[in-house]
């Protein structure tokens, strides 16, 4: 079969011939039916910091994968031949798919276990199953498991494009009442898309809603103290962006307002099962650009030059 | 009986002639034993943004009591004259003993309500029952309750003066293995007393020893980034210090190592009577400076001037 292969920094991916997996004790064979192209493709790819995660090469990329189970090992009795899964990138030995010692879905199998694989409801389409795995659940765990995101609750998104929006819609789907910062005037237009309580360039316009959740998706340090000046007494503050790595802030309403702060990255199979609940409504349909698999290199080069809108997603079929 | 009394700001407390207190519904009288003065007593005094907080003048002062019951109200058969006491200073109305409406410590009797009562173990004296109201109570709450400090975990201290001694204490009591950070070597001399694993001048000393818990009493900007740098993954930072309101931390590794961040002040009538139970051991013991109740304005005076060693607590026996 043919795969984007990975073969050190500042090298095009290689489209090279490699053999079918087969599933070992503990695995399962994957029919890649969806695979996302990710911002962080295009920095193992440019960044000499990256190329320690890659125990060996070449390396199929690829680590928003979505598909159907083609073959099962010993062990794995709970999954059979034809289950749809999504798959979560990390595994438990710390590395994740397409990076470390693990093949990812550019390519039209893939090798998986138990730490990866979540049942992927039928109401969910494939395109949208691998696009959250990865931007999807960061956003989820983001907003929903580490910021508590509910119904009633009054919640602040900062950053509406690729997380944000994520972010945003499924704290609106879950009930919240939800305020969002953007400082793109034509992202700003998605508020009513995303279900939006209002919408403003900064977050804290809102400072009279008694926001009691602010997730940063942006992350420009401006961003992150604005929040702190924005939150109601015992708020959370949840930073995932990382658009400027320093902020400063003011150390006064995080002690009189006993706030709490907490930095969240990734996330867990729980938390992409929950994203697929959300997703079953059919109300979570975040911007999707679909492409096939030979255009996983030039959607990497766009990636790489910005300003794309929505995710890239290749389909194999 | 004698009261020293605040009359506005920018004017030396007064002592007045006031009537002696009885006990209303819901109310005790307090015959007090100990009290402490407190910096923010001369915040009060000098600060005119304190103002508000005092509903009509003059208002006798102080914040920080124990002593003995002396009269019982309606409705409070809990309570029974003679039993010792330590008084919990903020009100469930928002003010606090010294303050408001509610006149505190610096006269030999007060009124106080169930907000303010927490039984004072025979083996914990006046005046230490005194000081740990507020600087006892500050002290633990950060640590103990905020940031759940116990039993084998490695928790760092920012600031050996005052409130983080008893941080400290608190912590290495409870079988924590404690790091110390203090900017003055005369302070750093108190590691041994306090129980700590090692002392430095900065936190980020302790990079190497996986920190749990940091919490941070001093505030300085400085030492809030040099926590972030220092946490384990998960780590958690308390900030209770207000020595410069404004940090400059770098998001990164709050992200990356998952933190959490939280802001805390003053405590509970729980924190009260968990910090009473440290010192029913004997073994919690921060410096003190007994006085009497005359040497009152003297003392706040030496407080402002700065520079003071231990809490200053008057004794009316």
């Amino acid at each position: 079969m043919k795969a984007w292969q990975f073969n050190g920094t500042n090298k095009p991916l290689e489209l090279n011939e490699v053999p079918e997996p087969h599933a070992g004790p503990g695995q399962v064979v994957v029919e890649v039916k969806a695979a996302g192209v990710c911002h962080s493709d295009v920095t193992a790819l440019d960044d000499a910091g990256w190329m320690p995660l890659f125990h060996e090469l070449p390396r199929t990329m690829g680590h928003e994968n979505a598909g159907v189970i083609a073959e099962v090992g010993d062990g794995m009795d709970e999954w059979h031949v034809g289950d749809r899964v999504g798959l979560a990138p990390v595994m438990s030995d710390g590395d994740a798919l397409g990076y470390g010692k693990w093949d990812g879905g550019f390519a039209p199998k893939l090798v998986a276990t138990a730490d990866n694989l979540v049942r992927l409801p039928d109401e969910v389409a494939f395109d949208l199953g691998a696009m959250a795995t990865d931007a999807g659940l960061t956003a989820y765990h983001a907003i929903m498991a580490v910021g508590g995101a509910k119904a009633g609750m009054k919640v602040g998104v900062i950053g509406l494009g690729g997380l944000g929006y994520i972010g945003a819609r499924c704290a609106a789907l879950a009930g919240a009442e939800v305020y969002g910062a953007e400082i793109n005037p034509e992202t700003r237009k998605l508020a009513d898309e995303i279900g939006l309580a209002g919408v403003a360039d900064s977050i804290d316009a809102f400072k009279d809603k008694g926001l009691q959740l602010i997730v940063d998706y942006a992350g420009f340090g401006t961003t992150t103290s604005a929040a702190i000046e924005t939150l109601a007494e015992f708020g959370t503050f949840v930073q995932v962006g990382m658009g400027r790595l320093e902020a400063t802030i003011n150390t006064y309403p995080l002690i009189i307002n006993q706030l709490t702060l907490k930095g969240s990255k990734s996330g867990t199979r729980e938390d992409l099962a929950g994203i697929y609940e959300l997703m079953k409504t059919g109300k979570l349909n975040p911007p999707m650009n679909l492409i096939t698999h030979a255009d996983i290199p030039g959607a990497i080069d766009k990636l790489r030059a910005g300003g794309v809108i929505g995710r890239f997603i290749a389909m194999y079929e």
